[in-house]
């Protein structure tokens, strides 16, 4: 028998290119109940679709009775493209160029699902759960270090798609016209002197060629090298280590400097792995924003023009949310899309025959 | 006595650093009347908005009989705080630092005054009346490649201020990190590397490096080079000038690669004197950009993820409109601000006692 005031329910899905969790959601309680799978990339997109949505329907099964589905939200690798829900060659999903992930797993699900890129859901998660609350602002930018540079952008409450769902990609702005080339093919992309990736890429090189001996004696010593790995000998004094990480903090400055002069935001966040050594990334990170962004100059805290700013100014910061970001992300997509719509009745709260 | 039908009426302004054009507007006629008049720095901000001011009162003189003023619109040299309407450093108005353009004109009028940076004006007359009428898009990026480079934003409608007016800077992107020094204090901005400034530059350094002899034989011919000069060589086959326009296309499109990635729009429309020379600018621009933005790649006309987008697809094209586009922009600017702000009562939209 269902209860007289049934309490909202959504279910994310955190479409990685190796793990996959699903999620049941209440905005009240938070999340409920979560599944982790393996991605089975090996077996094609239409047999991890499959492993999705059995995982959904088990979740909505133990809900049914006591919640009300306001919708499922997903958050896949890009590119994406939007409304049509298709992957573009995405890097992170080898064989998915051209799948219609929306419309698989509507034709599965006979649901309300929304999808949007991990990048998206992460800043809209920080947005509604992170430093976007915290601070009170409307609008921000966030950028993902991670195996590549993820981007989601907030304006004035609402995700920016972009014409195509292709919005916020700053992880392939060009840094470094002549820089290191990129998966996407351009050279000198934030992502390729950003990312986790591009930490031990570039003390690879340093060790290939003879250079960073501390460095050179760690990998001696262990198994592959991780950004961790960089970050502590930095930590402890090593000077290569810290010369990758100040470099790493530069690439990042410039980036989001441009991002500032374009948008003007009160709020910039840094999420993903890396950001967790914000302390080695930061003072290269804000020589370069003060002298590459005169609009952050002019208004960062205290600033000319800093004065009636949302956060108080213009604010550069380490996220608050960590590894959960994209599931919650997802979990809270739904709720999102039906605030962004209310002026037309939102397809997403309506109780499904299904549930 | 006043008609029964009184139709609308703006006022513009397009404040330059040299001069001074005020015209009066309606809507269903275009341009009715318009005072051009020397800018005169050297007599201070107070005398250059007094010399603004007696030419909208001489302007409403002559229509206040038949016409309703809808508000007064300004274009001005940027950096321009908004809402309060107050001028940063304006490289283009020496002296003016800290001055309240806005609040001044409003103190003299006590009239409906709307102040907007140059830029934003120019891009908001290419979205009402230019490709952003004839595309029919709702979103467009503009970049106007003048003495410097400047940069306004329309998103879904709406000029896009940012936080404190100052969104749409994309003149200061960094291109080139260790490029030449920019008069923001940065080192390689677009504006250092593709405006009519950057092309004079450039020939400049080639002739005193004692390259470009044929560039060095125009200037001996001559008076001071312009970028007119040059691109008139450049058709004549001066493989030097072809150079320097190839590299400043390469320029733009590498910054144009980045605003097409955060952003997404249908429409990126190159202004200002150098976009005449689209022919010699866009072989490399669109180089740059097919291997510098995949989600341009993506997205061009006729490419997989371009179907419905309005335009057709991601559109890099000339200004449709000249010179006259700050001016123009201007004068609908009050008109716009009133539409975007339709769901409250708009203060531009009454007939003061001044009129």
């Amino acid at each position: 028998m269902a209860p007289e005031n049934p309490q909202l329910l959504t279910i994310g899905v955190d479409l990685g290119g190796t793990n996959l969790r699903i999620a049941a959601y209440s905005p009240d309680m938070g999340v409920l109940h979560s599944i982790a799978l393996p991605t089975r990339l090996e077996a094609g997109p239409l047999a991890v679709v499959d492993d999705m949505c059995d995982a959904i329907l088990e979740l909505l099964a133990l809900y049914s009775e006591t919640h009300n589905l306001a919708g499922i939200g997903v958050g896949s690798p890009g590119p994406l493209e939007l409304p049509a829900g298709r992957l573009h060659h995405p890097p992170n999903l080898p064989g998915w160029d051209g799948f219609h992930l929306l419309g698989e797993m509507e034709k599965r699900l006979r649901l309300p699902v929304a999808v949007e890129s991990d990048a998206n859901v992460a800043v809209l998660a920080e947005y509604t759960l992170g430093l976007g609350m915290e601070l009170a602002v409307e609008s921000l930018c966030m950028l993902t270090l991670g195996t590549g540079v993820g981007n989601g952008i907030i304006l004035d409450g609402k995700l920016w798609h972009g014409a195509t769902g292709m919005g916020g990609e700053a992880g392939h702005m060009t840094i470094e016209p002549a820089g290191p080339v990129c998966g996407c093919g351009n050279s000198g992309c934030l992502e390729v002197c950003a990312s986790a990736t591009a930490l031990v890429s570039a003390a690879e090189r340093m060790i290939g060629d003879g250079e960073a001996p501390g460095l050179a004696h760690l990998k001696a010593n262990g198994a592959a090298l991780t950004a961790s790995d960089l970050a502590q000998a930095a930590r402890q004094g090593d000077p290569d280590a810290l010369e990758i990480y100040r470099q790493t903090g530069r690439a990042l400055g410039i980036g989001l400097a441009g991002l500032i002069n374009i948008l003007n935001l009160p709020l910039y966040v840094v999420g993903g792995g890396v950001a967790k050594s914000w302390d080695l990334l930061s003072p290269s990170l804000f020589e370069e924003l003060e002298r590459r962004s005169y609009v952050y100059a002019l208004t960062a805290p205290g600033r000319p023009a800093s004065g009636g700013m949302p956060g108080g100014g213009t604010r550069v910061l380490p996220a608050k949310l960590g590894p959960e970001a994209g599931l919650l992300g997802a979990c809270i997509l739904p709720l999102h899309l039906s605030r962004a719509t209310l002026t037309s009745p939102s397809p997403f709260i309506t109780r499904s025959e299904r549930v």
